[in-house]
């Protein structure tokens, strides 16, 4: 970022622990990552590989190092750990994510079915050697859960240990959070908002729309997930009032 | 790929027969074909210069040799074979793909009306020299051919001397095999596998809910085609029920 | 491009009049600038990095030097100057394109209120400067101008300086000359053309579709604007007829 001719809000600066941009690998290589670091490096806080890409990709552990190489948090998909949880296999995860030097891990039941109180355990279990975020939501964009149970769960799992709660949306911003067409269901946010404090939640906003819905709603330093990698720039210019849809946030 | 704590299907490995994943590429660049092979090269089977790309990217030779080196099949798009057809040039097209060093060819007809027996001849002729890859289906969303049409075109081409014959979506999933909103004719599809062995056809599915279909109907080694680039890493993992949508193909 | 075994139409050379391409850059790195130069340079007459991007990246004076080292113009967002223009600095802004090196500014109001008065009283100014690309049309899709109006403005931008209009339609092609549904208003087309010269002319045409009515309408050198840089190679074969869409167009 430069030093240019217009005043421009305050911007967070890494480590943050609000303002946080999560965004979403579908299959990034080395050099892709190093282009995204030179672009807009100070707004990538964390890259998931996204569903199970990091048991397919050819660049897994070239990857991890260099996203650490550059100061960035990398977490796997939660869908991994969900076929861990099917098959039995939670230990021999736990061990690999520490092969790896992850520090981080997602637990999430957007696929399987999970008991709310496993689901807890679970978190509690690995909140004693990972920093956990938890993901509530289905990405069945036809399975709508009421609002005080999105509440519950979210306190139930900050209760537990998660360091943050992903509000999710699947990769399209269609599900959960948000109606199949990929409208907001505000009511929901609002009463997630009214019980939770934002600072502890991370809203997967895929679109340039959902992005401008939370920007306004819960200001600049709103943490968004689910980015593109190349959306990250675009989000960097919404948080500053550099673009036309958040003029507004700007000086 | 690397090892990891999970059980996974088993996958062909290259070159396959089955399970080919074709790559549309729209304009690659030398570093963005070293990028995909670092990510997911081992999926990587064969990639169509889109259309006319060929004649117009300030790369051709390079990158063709690029592709050889990575062990990945090239073929030029069928649109080409096309204009070649309408402008009397066939032989000029023949020629320089052998100067190019190609060994593959496509033969369409998408966008040209061609003679079925014209088309037949072609194909007989070019797989003299070359591996064909001819196309059924038209460009055009408002053309619509019966399903038993489908199965003799394809029957007629497969005799005629086609490798594979390729059933056409166009880039964005909305012509040919499916609606124009993208959704698959199902009862074409029936049809069509129901007379001819999956493995000697190529379904065009640039979607991922339309590669999903594929899977789940014919298994995790069904050929498709028109694939982005930045999708195969994720198709592999949608091979290997490693996302959401294809869990129960996991292990 | 290559010479090979079919007859295509004359292409204009850089640095061309007519005939421009115009890329939006959304956060290019320095080596997808070397990338899309190696895949289609000669097609890239002018990139404009996306509102106020400039801003925010992290490589904004590399960046224009590199594009410069290829022969490509740089401009920034009209966004950019629409802030100035309502923080009071249009000085400090000038002052800074200067410092930057930059040659080209882009004047518009799709975002802010502007006085036309106003907007023409900065062209002419700038145009003392700057070759100025001035913009007419709102970013705001609800916002319907009557065609006797964009005739007027554009006339008089024209007369207060500035070197090409550029039809606003924003980076969705939704908006300014285009419904929300991304449909060309066509006799809003009509109108400009019947009055303006379309040399003078720049329409933003993100979409396929949308491209390939200017070049049916107006040829295959009409200007076109807000391409992506992916899309830049799929352009230059349609305005060459090498694709299925605009075939008559070729040789």
């Amino acid at each position: 970022m430069t030093s240019g001719p217009l005043e421009l809000p305050r911007r967070s600066a890494k480590p943050r622990s609000t303002g946080i941009t999560h965004v979403l690998d579908r299959g990034l290589s080395l050099r892709q990552i190093d282009d995204l670091v030179e672009v807009c490096g100070d707004s990538v806080d964390i890259v998931k590989l996204g569903w199970g890409t990091a048991l397919a990709t050819g660049n897994l552990q070239p990857k991890l190092d260099r996203l650490r190489s550059h100061g960035i948090t990398a977490v796997l998909g939660g869908t991994l750990t969900e076929l861990a949880i099917r098959q039995g296999r939670v230990d021999g995860l736990v061990a690999w994510l520490h092969e790896l030097g992850l520090e981080h891990v997602e637990v999430s039941d957007g696929t399987i079915s999970l008991d709310p109180e496993e689901k807890r355990g679970l978190i509690a279990r690995l909140a004693k050697e990972f920093t956990v975020l938890s993901e509530v939501g289905s990405k069945d964009a036809e399975e709508i859960m009421a609002p005080y149970r999105w509440v519950e769960q979210i306190e139930a799992e900050l209760a537990a240990g998660a360091w943050k709660v992903i509000a999710e949306a699947r990769e399209t911003g269609t599900a959960g959070i948000y109606r199949p067409d990929g409208e907001v269901r505000k009511g929901l946010i609002d009463e997630i908002a009214h019980a939770i404090d934002p600072a502890k939640l991370l809203f997967e906003a895929p679109r340039k729309d959902q992005q401008v819905f939370f920007l306004r709603r819960f200001g600049p330093d709103v943490n968004l997930g689910n980015i593109a990698p190349d959306e990250v720039l675009s989000l960097e210019t919404l948080r500053l009032g550099l673009r036309s849809d958040t003029m507004e946030l700007g000086g």
